[in-house]
């Protein structure tokens, strides 16, 4: 099915072939299987990472938003208990509380830096829009809140099956207008992985869409950009990447359950096919080994080709979001100085 | 050969592991066969590029520097036909010299863009160091000229059989040196792909070895930045890379020839293993299929961590130096429009 959709797009090339007069083949590159270890370049505690099996389930597809929140609920479980330990290391508190009707945690660090103090992070957690729910949702913002030293507002936005699309994104908008009433919007950051990187694009679409000002500068993790499957390292990283490990994986069937017979193409759901112009500055994070780093260089270039000031960083060796995985690994630290650095940089004060 | 050093550092992290108390595996990731298409996302052209054959000869290993030069010269044909069509499409004319006894080519646009005059750009043509001489190494020089509107020098460096290392380096050297005597440092721009890429990596290693004052800005593209063989991408690109193809291909034959026996993990043979403190603002350009991703995002990184102001741009589904084949393609346009555009940005005037 995959070959058949490249096969299609081959098919129209062929016909662009004899506009252009190319000479035209229809050969695929034949690529023999191999075998892959860590490079010894990284740190001890990536090489963990990179060298992990695949994900346990990773070809598990649940059809249903109920069979989806089991799978949640039992991948939550060593998240949260982990999650005290990050807490205590990253020196920050979290308070439980709902902003305009939608569950929000509120991520405050031991020190805010004294340039932050009028400024807030929103936070859109990753998984697929079907996992980390409740406090599962909340490392990537303990990391940056205690990195970073802001106040973060981690939205716990409703998943099937409570609610299917557009709830997630509706809930990361009615929290960042919310925002807006107390904060300048020059003062706000928006960031998230994954999931959570595509709900940060999404929700600049609908923030232009509504009129509203857009935030200083937003930071979309390997964001899924595009969930129509087309991408080069859909194919070239697959079963590479450890933790997404297909195109045909469970991420993929989490989405479509989200969708709920949604058209996948649509922007609010694949970013990468919106009008990306007008967007605050834009870091991008991802790895060689991910999935999605088709999906990060081509919003990298498709907001560079609309003006915006964009950033991409690239990590050796790493699957999907192998960046915020650990956080005493170096390139954790490192990964998230660039992003707060970013931060420091474009929001007002 | 290349699993083993691989295992080797898997032995050293096995025994970090221990020290860490990580749980150690010795298994490798085993990735089945796969059949690739270019994406549909990209241009016609770049889809004829990615789309090719893998290069004639890759694995054919010339040992000597004679027998390279005939490879060189075969090679050179094709380019040398192309060459004049380029010429007139980008407006520029081309002037053979010599540079304090090194061979040069002075490459003029028919418009010197205003904030130019007083600007010059240094070409260092890729090859891996044994291929492209003469008028062959020009066509990056063309575009850049004709794209940017610059005065461009393009150094036809001394290459084996005729010379050895550091031959190529100490002729970049000698006419930025010579350069110096009548622009400044900081009206002056250094670039060049693959094997000159690494040349101008290694060109700014020399000059703050020297005492000299560095240039305004620099474009690495795709820099064979680690020779040694180290780089993730080394392995999971392996024979995707229609260009490179392989670690152990024409490449690294033609770098070993170059070295004659040299270290090649010597910074100026392997600059990423250099002291990159100090380096000038740099843009770094590769793709997702590039058997050299690893070598660009390590600069990038490690330019970063230096605390010097680098960017890069990855393009999808392009394999090694795939940016600078087809003036005619999107691609190229949008890449040297970003090179240029950094350039404007950071070259003094």
């Amino acid at each position: 099915m995959a070959i058949q959709s490249q096969c299609l797009s081959r098919l129209a090339f062929a016909v662009a072939g004899v506009l252009f007069g190319a000479s035209v083949s229809a050969q695929t590159l034949d690529v023999p299987a191999k075998k892959l270890l860590a490079p010894g370049t990284v740190s001890p505690q990536m090489q963990v990472l990179i060298d992990a099996p695949r994900r346990t389930g990773w070809d598990v597809l649940p059809a249903t938003g109920e069979a989806w929140r089991k799978v949640a609920d039992a991948a939550a479980v060593g998240t949260l208990k982990a999650l005290p330990g990050l807490m205590q290391r990253m020196q920050v508190t979290v308070e439980k509380t709902t902003i305009d009707g939608v569950r929000a945690f509120i991520v405050t660090p031991a020190k805010i830096a004294p340039e932050n103090r009028n400024r807030v992070l929103i936070h859109m957690h990753g998984g697929c829009y079907v996992l980390s729910p409740g406090e599962a949702g909340l490392p990537e913002a303990v990391m940056m809140s205690g990195m970073g030293g802001y106040k973060v507002i981690s939205v716990d936005y409703r998943m099937p099956p409570e609610a299917y699309f557009p709830a997630a994104l509706d809930d990361g908008v009615t929290v960042y207008k919310n925002t807006l009433k107390t904060v300048d919007a020059k003062n706000i950051g928006v960031f998230g992985a994954s999931a959570g990187g595509a709900l940060t694009l999404e929700m600049m679409l609908r923030a232009k869409a509504l009129g509203l000002p857009l935030p200083g500068a937003i930071a979309p993790g390997t964001p899924m950009a595009d969930v129509t499957k087309v991408g080069d390292t859909f194919y070239t990283n697959e079963l590479v990447d450890n933790v997404l490990v297909s195109r045909d994986g469970f991420c993929d069937a989490g989405t479509k359950v989200y969708a709920a017979g949604h058209d996948l193409k649509d922007p609010l759901l694949s970013p990468i096919y919106g009008d990306l112009s007008g967007f605050p500055p834009t870091i991008l994070t991802t790895g060689t080994r991910d999935l999605l780093l088709s999906n990060t260089v081509r919003v990298h270039r498709k907001l560079r080709q609309a003006g915006v000031e964009a950033t991409l960083q690239v990590f050796e060796g790493q699957s999907h979001a192998h960046y915020l995985r650990d956080d005493s690994a170096p390139e954790t630290k490192d990964a998230f100085a660039e992003i707060t650095g970013f931060f420091n940089k474009h929001l007002a004060k």
